[in-house]
């Protein structure tokens, strides 16, 4: 059997540290680099930036062009930014050195969608290039789009959609709690959402666009709506206190219209600490059709975990991908290999090559 | 846009009815003909031979061979039998005119399973005459094997697989109730079951082998049980009546093993009218692992609607797929497109063709 695959990592915060780490536990894979856009005072290992309690005698690299060239990866996690337009220098750098990339921005799931023209560039680099790219996570990627049009595989018809998840935000740090309202007052989450610094849930418009995509839905326009969970108690986390009165979270939601009928609505309240006012987490989805399909989970399939394990686990279906901009909705279902992922590789990889 | 996709499906019976019917209902698809096993003393049009209430205008055949000749369907669902010995010679004879096969019979979910002699046959024949083979179904083909793959997609390791799917055997026929035992005392039972007569579920073994391949599970033995399902009360249906203390039904449990340790269970009680002894039908899946991933609904999603509608809904994929022998683990997930189908169909259909 070959060498082992090479991947490198973008990002070292939360998720790039999950990414990392599995990256290292997985047979067939090496971990080939580490980048981080921000540079820091003096050189850092691997292990020290991701708190990993050991070197790895890898240093985390701010030059990612001195990093392809001198890692030559096959592959590359993007796990910087949630942003197509954020994430594209990078991208655009990742292919022209032929690298395919799977990135957990969570725009990157439908590119299209945000950035019609971002998309395209990527889907015409990434061939001229012989790469592919795809998009994942858990939401957007997963719970309220991916594994939803898996489910509708068994209807004849599918007459509408509604999907929820309620999660707990407790174990996220200040970035996110912030981009939530966690612990404004009312007002100033009506205000934050007006001035756009309260974000809620990014992916919506994704998810809806790929869940249409795959069942051949017109969607005539999407309403977003993000309101706060105003708390009856007090809530702590290791990060926040929430006084009573103040917002816990956020509980977005966006409806898909065809007409004036609402054929999808996704349902994402998102808070700290939710057990304190009863609140149960889980994943919840009931497909109206024939035949309907009700599944749901509790708690919730957990998204940081998560996501981490989809980075991984779609490798070598981005590996073995035509060359181009693909979806998940487009490549083999992503399983939990636990065996030498090079087994899983293509030799034919790249079809006709 | 192109013409219609020619589709034929053989079997009359329940679920090639059920085929029939949704093959007619999508657009994009012509339904170019219609074979059936058993002769009949007269010629027959389809939609009187499946009780459609109205002719069709297509009388069904009983020479495949000849229907070929005159149809040149490109996609051929065979809905006749449940075992890969009894589905060759139609396979055999589809290959060769260049059709690509979507299968429901149980054991095509996995052929290599039951026959990997015949698994060979089918993929070096598939290949060679450029088309390509897919088993699917509610159960197996999805509901305890590929959705349980998929959802493995979000963990970074399994431990252990358990998944139920409670169903209600009262739509179904004679033929299926007798293979379950429906009706015998609890001693003809077990004659039943040590003789051959009483079956219980078919594809258990292929459901494991698709998850462990997946997995990248080395299985070293799987044991199988069937248990009756004895009535205290007396249930009926349009076919059958269950007096009490009789057999309602078979409770088929599957239990794959890596050296003593069990990694796969799968239980299937299947009986007429669960209700009337307080029983609820459903689909439970429980992956252990990291996350964990626990899933549920109920009602059981509907074994004969849902199969027809795999059946229906791979047909893209089937005709997009890289020739050979293939299986739902290896192509993108179905879904129910409420379009034209052959807005799916690849160009580039058969890759470097």
């Amino acid at each position: 059997m070959s060498n082992a695959l090479k991947v490198i990592v973008l990002g070292t915060g939360r998720m790039g540290a999950g990414i990392i780490t599995l990256v290292r536990e997985k047979r067939g894979l090496e971990l080939a680099g580490v980048y981080a856009r921000r540079p820091r005072p003096e050189p850092i290992d691997v292990g020290d930036a991701i708190g990993l309690g050991e070197r790895i005698g890898l240093e985390v690299s701010n030059d990612l062009q001195a990093l392809l060239t001198r890692a030559a990866p096959s592959v590359a996690i993007q796990a910087t930014c949630s942003r197509v337009a954020e994430a594209m220098d990078e991208i655009r750098l990742l292919l022209r050195h032929g690298v395919n990339v799977v990135s957990i921005a969570e725009e990157m799931i439908y590119p299209a969608c945000s950035s019609p023209r971002l998309a395209e560039e990527i889907h015409a680099l990434a061939i001229a290039n012989d790469a592919s790219v795809l998009g994942t996570g858990i939401n957007p990627g997963f719970v309220l789009d991916f594994l939803i049009v898996t489910l509708t595989g068994v209807c004849q018809r599918v007459e509408s959609i509604t999907a929820k998840r309620v999660n707990d935000l407790s174990p996220y740090g200040a970035t996110v709690l912030k981009s939530q309202g966690v612990g404004l007052t009312a007002d100033a989450f009506a205000s934050g959402v007006a001035d756009g610094s309260v974000v809620g849930h990014v992916g919506f418009p994704e998810s809806i666009a790929m869940m249409a995509d795959a069942i051949g839905w017109d969607i005539d326009r999407v309403e977003e709506t993000r309101e706060p969970i105003v708390s009856g108690v007090q809530r702590e986390t290791s990060t926040i206190t929430v006084a009573p009165g103040r917002v816990a979270g956020c509980l977005h939601t966006a409806i898909a219209y065809r007409g004036d009928t609402p054929v999808i609505t996704l349902i994402h309240p998102q808070q700290v600490r939710p057990e304190l006012e009863g609140v149960t987490t889980g994943d919840y989805i009931d497909i109206r059709g024939d035949p309907g399909v009700k599944l749901s989970g509790s708690p919730e399939i957990p998204g940081g975990v998560a996501t981490a394990a989809l980075a991984v686990n779609v490798i070598p279906h981005v590996v073995n991908a035509e060359a181009g901009l693909r979806t998940m909705a487009e490549l083999p279902v992503p399983a939990s290999f636990c065996g030498d992922v090079r087994r899983l590789i293509a030799e034919r990889s790249r079809g006709c090559a």
